[in-house]
């Protein structure tokens, strides 16, 4: 059950698909040059692999438990926490201003993956610490900036989203928690929300809740919601900690997965008002949450490349030693490691091609979140948020659909050793199904792709990919090697494809809203295969042209049979998707309501 | 969480895509015309319906559990199983010569269904008795089945079947369990056995074990396996109950799902060695294991389709009451019932069709059962034989492979609801799990698709059913509506797929093994995705000709909408198969072990 955090691959795709040259050009990156990303990477890896990865089962099997309003983690949580926080990693990406390391994305990101490999339930708070530091940075006052943002960057205190309510999950026009104003300045927070994440917990002294809640008098729906922080314990004048606000974790759920991780019901306002302070202008507290969500959702994406690669490297250890049946082409006379057998070498060559396609998708996607916030250049930064943009649903969704497919694959490899909970591939199969859920289900993430993504500039973001990809499709072509050669027929294929959906997205979409819409989650499958398959077909470029070089040889022809495989098999799936959605948005809804 | 059975679905597919009309006339089905099966069917809805399904829960809540070497079941185990023996549900298609009612397969299947949606851990105990009465009847002495075969076939006694060992899995060839001959004629019996579903359990007087072990002397490997019946008390001459025998369980599984079923570490002759009596000839175990195994093979393919119904109504359940969100359409000003939502639609559709597709494919092959075991006409009985040879790996692996598809999709219509596990979703996507592993994984079905059912006999009998498809297209082709045309289009597709495919396998099997192996779960996936769709479309036909007389129409309109459904998102994903399998041998192996 132990992790090794990927390494060269991550610095692969950091180096060469994602650019980190030009990243440590840009203002305020000077020092995140390769070296800087190695050394971190190096001791991210080694602080994960030894101290948070060996929790994770521990965590499945004693999950956080609730007593009288308090929760108490599993034990070593704590303890790890203190370390996580002592070596500065909640930090790396925010900005030194608040006491953090102003590392770009492109390097955060793997440091992302690596603490969610070692233990997605632990993760999770880190995760949403920093979704919270991230809204108070954009929209927060600068005194509840200086009250909270160095507390949280530090990992001192910790951070949540509070916006789901029980008659209100997706739909946020549905929230019912009201703020009331007080004389001071203050709001009176009454209200319950429940799966909360981390809501409640002993590993760090504080919690900082960010609150979604109506302001007596606001308009209806979502635009009459404002966000506020509503602290655990009140900060005194001097920074330190004060009293015990009135919210209360009232229980937390028992879940499927991620059980080390709290989900808790809290209650705002039982003993006469939480205390809150509004963050930003009055009802606009959507659109700051988004800000949270949007950081949440890419680092969701990786979470689920996350679960992949621990599911991948469990499901090899187990097939390099499981001895049985003697293999089909003969050439052991008797039973032999199952990974020889052709139907195990392909379920982990599946495993191994979509966990790796992800993950160069998303290390592209951060090196435009990169540069769409220091790039001197205000077009550069306009073209590399929109291809950001562009990319976060295909994080989110692609990566963590596909990880529940990974996950399943590694039980399988199993056998029946995989339905057994002590050998541990389950809890993968059970962890990696919340991450398709929250922060927006796949389908939210679809209607975010069809309708800000596509449907808005008229398909201009998804023809601009779509011509980057027929580029690598002519270098593929002029490199003039067998498996270039196969990469680029499936690559043209699924491009093609895709601007066939973009088409009928941006054609049909006042019209047909329903066809749309039936197809969008579809889309959103198709676009992150291709997305991700692309930038295989880029690996495999640049690894053909550093084997001329003569170094790593064995890293990089791994790299050019995985991308071919991800072709052949992954991208090969593209064009039935296309079918299903062109063709087949009005068979979603003929069936009438009362015939289920 | 309650269960309807889908009589009229059931029923649909018995009269007109079996044609149960046909089987009544075969010798010994006379009184199994329509009427009795839709009596039989009733009866076991009902009980089902009343008594099995509300303990499905609580066996996931409060599982069998392990104390000194007795299982004691979930608290109503016992009862229900009482009743299911009274109600003589155990001997529904077993011969009536042994106290069974001799009913065909073709009924039979669909009350298999019905047991398994109810409570799939409850059901796995009548299901490995079926197997073991199999087994018996076709192999055993007279002297045995005098002293089992009644007491099985009532459900006096259970059945197990003993085949893993710790270090033999999918893999016979390594059992070691030993069998030493007494002069008696008896065997003593010697060994360890894993994975032995109600290998000890609380429901029945008796449990009788058939175990696969090897006698001194034995050729190595497959060829000198033998099958015993070892019972856990042994039997007095009068047929009474005698005294125990030395086979103990000493643990039991702590599993993913099915948690109520038992799955049992046994340990036979720790005391002097467990008595058992030979079945048939020495040596030719696997041989009568195989005649278990595909029985067992077939309903695991049926539990596919049993979990995947109750999680398509669960879901529809959920889908109707929660309410959220506006409509994209715009059809109602204000939050809607999710049902209403295009995506929604599409995985509930999606759940639908695949389950009722897989329905319509195990229906066929019950049927072709029926024929082979049943016609006066050696010819038609060897065609019959080699369809139904054919379908078992598909009804096995499609349906249990697509089931964990299903089940997902009903956690994620739930959202995080589905997370939950009080709310009951999740345990379907646990329980699911198991199918594609036990009584063969996937990959071991797609083998025996690959080598026994289409290279051996140079894919002639897969020719004949894309011959039979073909005619379906024309037919629907010839039908004219927008429905059958847009599915003849599909169908054709798929049907020319699934034939370059077959070739591939036949031309490639013996000079490529690596390469066809490499594609056989595709081709197995293929396979039965085409035959399902193919059911579909004769349902189709079936139900635009029977709108005619203008009776349940509503019913019919629903066939017809699902069918095309099927069409045009399950069976669009073929033609990408054929494309991996066919051209993506090679990369399946490129990666050199050491690699991985």
């Amino acid at each position: 059950m132990s992790y090794t955090a990927p390494l060269k691959d991550m610095l692969f795709d950091i180096q060469h698909l994602a650019g980190l040259e030009q990243i440590a050009r840009l203002p305020g990156f000077e020092e995140a040059g390769l070296e800087t990303a190695q050394a971190v990477l190096e001791e991210c890896a080694k602080f994960n692999e030894g101290v948070v990865a060996p929790l994770n089962v521990e965590g499945d099997r004693n999950p956080s438990s609730w007593k009288d309003g308090r929760v108490t983690t599993t034990p070593g949580f704590r303890e790890a926490y203190r370390q996580y926080r002592e070596g500065g990693w909640q930090g790396l990406q925010h900005p030194q201003d608040f006491g953090g390391q102003g590392l770009p994305k492109t390097i955060g990101a793997a440091c992302t993956e690596m603490l969610n490999s070692a233990n997605l339930s632990f993760a999770l708070c880190p995760l949403l610490t920093d979704g919270a530091i991230e809204a108070l940075i954009t929209a927060a006052s600068d005194e509840v900036k200086a009250v909270y943002l160095e507390k949280l960057v530090t990992g001192e205190w910790t951070g949540t989203m509070n916006l789901t309510e029980p008659q209100a999950g997706s739909d946020l026009a549905q929230v019912r928690t009201r703020a009331e104003p007080q004389p001071d300045g203050t709001y009176k927070v009454f209200g319950t929300k429940i799966f909360i994440t981390y809501g409640e917990h002993d590993m760090a002294d504080n919690i900082v809740h960010l609150v979604l809640a109506r302001i007596p008098g606001a308009p209806e729906g979502v635009k009459g919601i404002s966000l506020f922080v509503v602290p655990k314990f009140l900060v005194n004048a001097d920074g330190s900690k004060g009293a015990r606000n009135d919210v209360q974790c009232v229980s937390i759920e028992h879940k499927l997965g991620i059980k080390a991780s709290p989900t808790a019901v809290l209650q705002f306002g039982d003993a006469g008002g939480a205390t809150g302070y509004l963050v930003g202008q009055e009802n606009r507290g959507l659109e700051y949450m988004f800000i949270m969500m949007n950081a949440a959702r890419y680092a969701v994406g990786v979470q689920g490349i996350a679960v992949s690669e621990r599911a991948y490297q469990k499901a090899v250890e187990y097939a390099r030693d499981r001895v049985q049946s003697r293999p089909v082409d003969g050439s052991v006379n008797g039973p032999a490691p199952i990974i020889v057998h052709p139907d195990v070498r392909r379920m982990l060559m599946t495993m191994r091609a979509i966990t790796e396609g992800c993950r160069a998708m998303a290390c592209v996607a951060a090196a435009a979140y990169d540069a769409a916030h220091h790039h001197p250049d205000p077009g550069a930064r306009k073209q590399n948020q929109a291809f950001y943009e562009f990319l976060v649903p295909l994080v989110k969704g692609y990566s963590t659909e596909s990880s529940i497919e990974v996950a399943s694959l590694g039980v399988q490899v199993h056998g029946g050793m995989g339905f057994i909970e002590e050998t541990g591939a389950a809890q993968y199969y059970r962890d990696a199904r919340i991450l398709t859920i929250y922060e927006g289900t796949t389908a939210i993430q679809a209607n975010d792709l069809v309708g800000r993504k596509t449907a808005r500039d008229g398909g201009q973001t998804a023809q601009a990919i779509a011509a980057q990809i027929e580029q690598t499709e002519g270098e593929l072509g002029r490199s003039g090697s067998a498996e270039a050669k196969a990469v680029a027929k499936r690559l043209s294929a699924a491009r093609k494809a895709f601007l066939d959906v973009v088409g009928f997205v941006v054609q049909q979409g006042k019209g047909s809203p329903n066809a749309v819409f039936a197809g969008s989650v579809p889309y959103l499958m198709l676009a992150g295969n291709l997305v991700a398959g692309w930038q295989l077909a880029r690996a495999l470029l640049v690894a053909q042209d550093l084997l001329a070089t003569g170094e790593d040889a064995d890293f990089l022809r791994a790299k050019i049979a995985t991308a071919r495989f991800y072709a052949d098999h992954v991208l090969a799936r593209v064009p039935g998707l296309r079918d299903s959605i062109v063709e087949g948005g009005e068979s979603v809804t003929a069936l009438p309501l009362e015939a289920f």
